[in-house]
């Protein structure tokens, strides 16, 4: 039988697989978080005509059941099937999710002053041929013209031996090696090939975030992205955040899943960008990875049981320069897989890299960055010395529990307006079009354009008196953003989308552990806010963050804006320069090794620092002037 | 339905199963080059009652099905079924296959005057378990230990690392880790043990000849032989030669084939001795590859193509040291395997081991190595120089292209005598009893002793006028060197030995092959036979080769018998040494780079040597001069 969908495709399916299962055989990616379990909610799809067994309705309310909404994952055709795919339930690859904002990255490598110097290298070597007189073995012959070039003591895998001997005949023993350096004395081969036939070779930048996975495809040859593929971490099945995470993976015996979850994730992006791109598999020859110390382990299979354990010791902060195989990547077996090193176990690669992109290790002057992710981590710092935290934020600002909440993608409220007179709202949509859902900087928009006109309290809690868009939901009072308009149903399904009383309280703990978290952080230093030259925000809330909104929620110091810089996902882009440049890979390294990790929970006052920082703004309105004298306060 | 064996053991079988099989599974090994093919009709069984199906008899006689001997590979049983075993089907595990006549080898590595430095190597080590003050990595903290004792620079593959995190806790982070050396200054973490569990270690000499394989289960901390195995290489149901096996690997696509049979040969003989001796596989740190050119290439799943092809160029001669996982081995999965250096692809790893064996790189006096196995090769030289050639000896004297042929081994004839009288023939048997076969030596015997009494001529051609025991055979004339006599059923089931016309072709062949070799290889060296001051033989001939015997036959040059010394299996006792001490392996690597090899197909004069070396001792009686003596002419 056939599925079949509005605006396009078709699809041979049978009882046994899930409208789930047979759009992604086909190529059509539906948002899952929780992989297709039926938990999540994400994945709906609307039933225009056929028939179909639904096994479970999962979160669905009674009026989207009603409209006609099931989930893709819980439901298979019994016979021609005809839906309609809402935009919210579209996964975007290679869209705006947590991409970073540097759209020339090449000519950001360039500003760093390195030459192009990736991961990977590449030789040309012609050998002479063998003969009676000179009759040395293969491998002797290879690594003999390697150290005419000055490459010594390079060490061959035994995959990269086990086709030596066809590819020298091939090539007529002119042939290019590839390789990766472990030390500055000590290379590791990667592959070899015929002169003719080695045309690209590529390397990915891959950012391993708790809710998100972003990989770049760079041309390692000039370092151009070639194309930018990014999902949901699948991984969030089995709990939002990097502490269930750990449960999962050590008291439930989950490991292996959970790395299989991920390594899957990477290796779909992958699979797809070769695809699209003709990339050979094979010709992707290095990696590198960034991300907390949590993820990184997980993607290596390495027990986080000791991350969460006082006190708090990761197996691995500096990792080996492993490979292909042993990453379980769908590249060149023996590539290069550099890992982002950690400070510590709350501090991970992708704070490191996030320095890395940011240059505030570069300047005299002192930085404050914050990176604001599924947690959320922050240092404080210059050329010399660099001290760093991790609160313990949530995915809030990601979209994780907040019930419309989604990444910065394509039909994201990313602003709010609320008409003083009426008090209704207007958005402003990524993409523009009907909105599916509201993303960081939307969240941050609304709670201060609430707060502002009276609609909440200091507390984030809900005046119904104040107007009816408050209203009654399924989990209490909630604030209607946007009212859903089907009327046209030939364009495209939409649905209500409302802030709730939940919704807030999650956002103003999450914006409470976020300013705890910098002050405790100043206080350590022995600094005071005005020493800062400049603050470098990270994070996924969409092309910027709004400062003046951020301040006003009380959520980042009270500086004036121009000392603000936006830098999006500094991840990515710190694993692309570790990728292109391995003076940048020292550097990266050498900023890990100085940073000096705080345990707030340790030095004391962060209970009342965190207590403190729940109202709107803060309870102490002195710390914030510039809100004080925007509301006349 | 059950199988039951005269002497014991009685054991379920079934219809589908074939008795090989059956045996197999019950751990009693019969002895099947071919692999269970029906092809090598060795597996022979006699079947005493019971009912069974026959699929093939094979190359078994008229005589022989009349006795109900049967192809144990060929037959299944169809109700209870009773079988004898002839001790001539039995293979002998940990018997006298091939083994070195050192029988105290960790004496004899003492009379190197190295001190014992195995391949794997091991450290204790108590860190200072992890603080927040003190809160680096696990693997940060167990390098830093490392540091401290002076082993730095050291590799951690991705295995040894995902089981740190525990083990450090388990052992309360007082460990032990194991590593090779890659080089002076480079280490490779093995594997890492909590202290008190930390008892044996263990390490393999593993010789694999192109007939047998031979593996030592050595306790590394004090070089005792805990115990032996060996086998037949079951490759030989691909061929019985190197360029049969080499054809099969590359235009038969055999190459996954060989390898997996030959691991496979190793890996059942570990598993017994593992199960035998109750060692864990995971505390076998190390194996010492020795083999000839193609073997050790197969082993490795390498392409022996170009071994066989003008200009004769193996793909690798100095191997990098690779581990238990890429070997495939039953052994710690990152256990140090080093492979002997080869140098050229028809001299190998096996000859450089056996030189260092020999000790004949530590003398200044010139001495002559021949390594008389399935093929022979030759080494003329002193402690400054060695030059080597391989000639095309082909397996009779371990058994192979010989009706009876065996190896040295229980039941094998080993050394047989004439009456000058009678003619009739008096054997020595290896084990004593009855003869299930003939060795090389007592085929250089049998040669010899037929030829001093008229028996066969020059050429090796019978006479059947001279006696009656030279009878009409089914493959032409033969000699019947035991009568089988089958009257006293109860004991054990004998059969004819004969030496066949064809056999005698083929012997001549191979000891002409033999002293060409030599006789070119002293030419090229410049040499004559006086300056010698020592002829090393090994080879698996049995206890010892009767010197005389092999002089008269003209396989070996006419030296004073006090100048030949006899070593056996010098492949797997130089495995031995290399496996026990860095010193000896550094000495075998310094062996192979100073080892000239002359291909003597190219020198010129070969086949003149040859063809006047295919008489008894030799058509130029002058090269035999105690020879041309004893017989009077």
């Amino acid at each position: 039988m056939k599925l079949s969908i509005t605006g396009g495709g078709s699809f041979e399916t049978n009882a046994n697989a899930t409208i789930y299962e047979t759009l992604k055989a086909n190529g059509v990616f539906l948002v899952s978080p929780c992989g297709g379990k039926g938990t999540c909610g994400k994945c709906q799809v609307k039933v225009t005509s056929g028939g179909a067994t639904v096994k479970s309705y999962g979160k669905l309310t009674q009026q989207e059941r009603k409209d006609g909404i099931a989930l893709a994952c819980q439901t298979s055709a019994t016979s021609d099937l005809y839906i309609e795919i809402p935009e919210h339930s579209k996964l975007v690859l290679g869209g705006k999710i947590a991409v970073s904002i540097f759209k020339d990255t090449a000519a950001y490598l360039q500003s760093y002053g390195v030459g192009i110097d990736p991961l990977a290298k590449r030789v040309s070597l012609t050998l002479p041929p063998p003969s009676i007189q000179d009759n040395i073995g293969d491998l002797q012959r290879l690594t003999r013209s390697l150290e005419d070039v000055g490459i010594t003591n390079m060490r061959f895998a035994h995959k990269f031996v086990s086709t030596l001997m066809e590819t020298l005949r091939e090539g007529d023993f002119s042939v290019v090696v590839s390789y990766s350096k472990q030390s500055d004395t000590a290379f590791d081969a990667i592959s070899v090939y015929p002169h003719e036939q080695c045309n690209g070779r590529y390397g990915l930048a891959i950012d391993i975030g708790t809710t998100t996975v972003v990989v770049y495809m760079v041309d390692i040859a000039n370092g151009a992205v070639i194309d930018i593929g990014s999902t949901y971490n699948s991984q969030t099945k089995y709990g939002d955040d990097v502490i269930t995470r750990i449960v999962h993976a050590t008291e439930g015996g989950g490991l292996a899943d959970l790395r299989n979850t991920v390594v899957g994730d990477i290796n779909t992006i992958i699979d797809l960008l070769c695809g699209k791109h003709n990339i050979e598999s094979r010709h992707v020859e290095a990696a590198v990875i960034s991300g907390n110390t949590t993820m990184s382990h997980i993607f290596w299979g390495l027990n986080p049981a000791s991350i969460r354990e006082d006190p708090y010791i990761p197996t691995v902060n500096y990792y080996p320069l492993w490979h292909g195989s042993q990453a379980r990547l769908n590249i060149n077996q023996q590539a290069a897989v550099y890992t982002a090193p950690s400070v510590a176990s709350y501090v991970g690669g992708d704070i490191v890299t996030g320095i890395l992109a940011s240059k505030m290790h570069r300047s005299p002057g002192i930085s404050l960055f914050m990176d604001i992710g599924t947690n959320a981590e922050v240092a404080i710092g210059n050329d010399e010395w660099i001290m760093t935290a991790a609160c313990s934020a949530g995915p809030c600002f990601e979209g994780g529990g907040i019930k419309f909440g989604m990444r910065a993608t394509q039909g994201a409220i990313e602003s709010i307006k609320i008409d003083p007179n009426t008090l209704t709202p207007s958005v402003s949509v990524i993409g523009g079009g009907v909105p599916t859902g509201i993303c960081g900087s939307g969240m941050i928009d609304a709670i201060v354009e609430l707060y502002k006109h009276g609609i909440i309290n200091q507390k984030g809690v809900f005046n119904p008196a104040k107007t009816p868009l408050v209203r009654e939901g399924e989990d209490g009072l909630e604030f209607l953003i946007y009212k859903s308009d089907n009327s046209q149903r030939d364009i495209v399904l939409t649905r209500d989308i409302v802030l709730t009383t939940v919704d807030m309280e999650n956002l103003i703990r999450a914006k409470a552990a976020i300013f705890a978290g910098v002050s405790l952080l100043l206080r350590e230093a022995g600094l005071t806010l005005d020493v800062l030259e400049k603050v470098y925000v990270a994070g996924g809330f969409g092309n910027s963050l709004n400062v003046e909104k951020a301040v006003m929620l009380g959520m980042i110091p009270d500086l004036p804006p121009d000392k603000y810089i936006f830098l999006g996902n500094t991840s990515i882009i710190g694993a692309y320069l570790t990728l292109m440049s391995d003076t940048l890979r020292k550097d990266l390294e050498s900023i890990a090794s100085k940073m000096t990790y705080i345990e707030l929970s340790v030095v004391g006052g962060y209970m009342d620092e965190y207590m403190s920082a729940m109202f709107i703004p803060h309870t102490d309105i002195s710390k914030f002037p510039s809100v004080a004298a925007a509301l006349g306060l």
